[in-house]
């Protein structure tokens, strides 16, 4: 196979895999999976999710929310801190489809409730130790002000929500069920001292959804990147190469024999900057190549990666045989750092067969 | 001002002053600026240049010389090695406006003779030492190589082409002109090795172009981030603070006062993911907050940066007095690390009175 441009393949058995796996997972120990569209942002895509019988997604924007209300979804949870300065927009979505909203201080539950009649659901944003966003565990009477503003008004309360983001810092399965369970105590802790309101407990990360059977008393799971998975999942713990379900195919545009790299048509614009320290490589990389074959992509070509990016330019620097193997016009693949910053910088995806599948 | 998203603003006047610095500086040294229009890839900012005198551009890739072939340029150079999988459409291309490409292999310049008959400028692509592409400058056979196929085709061999991409690792205006003068000496001995065909130099870095008023016997220059410029040329010493044409506009959508962080919607997928380690702040940054004024925007708020990004949350920490000043609801402005990424990431500019400006 060889493409033109810079391509993002998907291989469609693979994410389903990813997706009927994490699915039946949710069904066997009893918590829904409300999956987080903002890695694949494809109505197409989302088909897959419901031939495996989800009927609630995640997303990161009112804009997405947008889109997949347009698409026919009809439960939307926007899991990002309500953004007071799009209030007219998510009101007028809140009359098209069931919103859950997700808030960390009350001035954003009174703007809610003086400008959005219809009801919605309501979640508090809890940081559990990512340090990103949400309010402080200890932080009982923000809570209490929250619960209280939304008991008097038309929306409805409905629990906690974290996104256990330091579990990326984690690099084996047993550091994540480390983060996991202390990060779930916090929770635990928030749902009994606000027992009286019967908060339910929601949390979002790939990697505990990835590696953990039971979520104990957790209503549901918000997880995203499971679908594609990425370089920095399989280095987390979280996934196999194999599960790896997109490849940025480049072309390759020359050769420096001198420094055993070649020089594809696929830069930052396309892959995004998203980088990593390769433990086994030692080294920091942007990617790793593999070659397209006709069923999909092999595995890591060995001591291989991509080397640096600029806007349009990727350096892939290969081991000896790979480099003599490829040539000025040839297909490479590149596994991506962090799959969803990768699909939204491509904004289209091209599957096996070459049919396109849309991104927004 | 009060945004409801992630807006990339740009400040007319000082681009246009940035484009005038910089086309004045070309003439009075007799050189021709040929801007690369990877940064703006607008066609109205491209009338900007319009009014400078510009009737020649350089472009990364064949889709954006397509593109501003369409919004009416008749000169365009496309510095990226030739990808011979778009020969077909390099060929279209140079039937409709007057095409320079960039080679660095033999074979590319086989395809080119077979597929394309109309007649093209070419020039061969010499790696300096920013170690991306190019063929190597002591390598005399190969390019002796491609001129002598160049000879026997209808194309035209018109010089060598070189980015200074090692400038970026300077970190003073003496850094730059030491990377400049010693990149420099290797093409004039290329120009002197091959003086037979008479090739002329083109240079394309904005930090040597910056800071040069004199190219010696350079024929055109090729630098384009200088019509944005951002914090990774103030610190390379290519620029000051007030050159910075562009800034994304951020809603806060939440604060977390232990921190001394707000949280804001504008993410990787806005900013891209860029970083640079800042030499006064001592730490890694992903940009650095301003205030946007009725004007624009303010300089640096001091001891204040971007500290991460996610897909959609960016997270800014302030000093004391600046984290009391904002509230949830209220616009912070970004100034990127790397304004091309931003740019490219965001596709669309709002001028300072709000109107819409193209990006392909």
């Amino acid at each position: 196979m060889n493409i033109k441009r810079p391509t993002l393949l998907i291989n469609e058995a693979v994410a389903r895999k990813n997706i009927a796996r994490m699915a039946n997972k949710a069904k066997s120990s009893g918590v829904e999976l409300v999956p987080h569209f903002k890695t694949p942002q494809s109505i197409q895509i989302g088909q897959w999710y419901k031939d495996e019988g989800i009927i609630s997604i995640t997303v990161s924007s009112v804009s997405m929310a947008k889109y997949f209300q347009q698409g026919g979804w009809e439960n939307i949870t926007i899991a990002f801190p309500l953004n007071i300065q799009e209030i007219d927009d998510v009101s007028e979505l809140a009359n098209k489809t069931n919103l859950t909203l997700l808030v960390n201080e009350p001035g954003q539950v009174e703007v809610l409730k003086s400008n959005v009649s219809t009801v919605t659901d309501v979640v508090i944003e809890v940081d559990c130790g990512s340090k990103r966003s949400g309010v402080d565990p200890g932080d009982h009477e923000v809570i209490q002000r929250m619960i209280d503003l939304l008991e008097n008004s038309p929306h409805q309360f409905k629990g906690f929500y974290s996104h256990f983001g330091h579990t990326y810092n984690a690099r084996s399965k047993e550091e994540i069920l480390g983060v996991f369970k202390a990060s779930l105590e916090i929770l635990h802790a928030l749902k009994e001292r606000f027992s009286d309101y019967g908060p339910q407990l929601s949390i979002g990360d790939t990697p505990s959804a990835s590696i953990l059977d039971k979520f104990e008393s957790v209503k549901s799971i918000h997880a995203g990147n499971f679908v594609f998975y990425d370089l920095m999942q399989v280095q987390i713990g979280a996934c196999d190469e194999q599960d790896i379900a997109v490849v940025l195919a480049c072309p390759v545009v020359s050769k420096n024999h001198k420094r055993n790299e070649v020089v594809v048509y696929g830069g930052g614009v396309h892959l995004s900057k998203e980088s990593m320290f390769d433990r086994e490589l030692n080294t920091t990389i942007y990617g790793k190549p593999v070659r397209i074959t006709a069923t999909g992509w092999s595995e890591y070509i060995p001591g291989s990666y991509v080397k640096s990016l600029s806007q349009e330019h990727g350096i892939i620097h290969l081991n000896d045989e790979a480099y003599e193997s490829f040539n000025v016009g040839d297909t490479i693949g590149i596994l991506p750092v962090h799959s969803c910053m990768t699909a939204d910088s491509m904004r289209e995806y091209i599957d096996l067969k070459g049919d396109k599948f849309d991104h927004l």
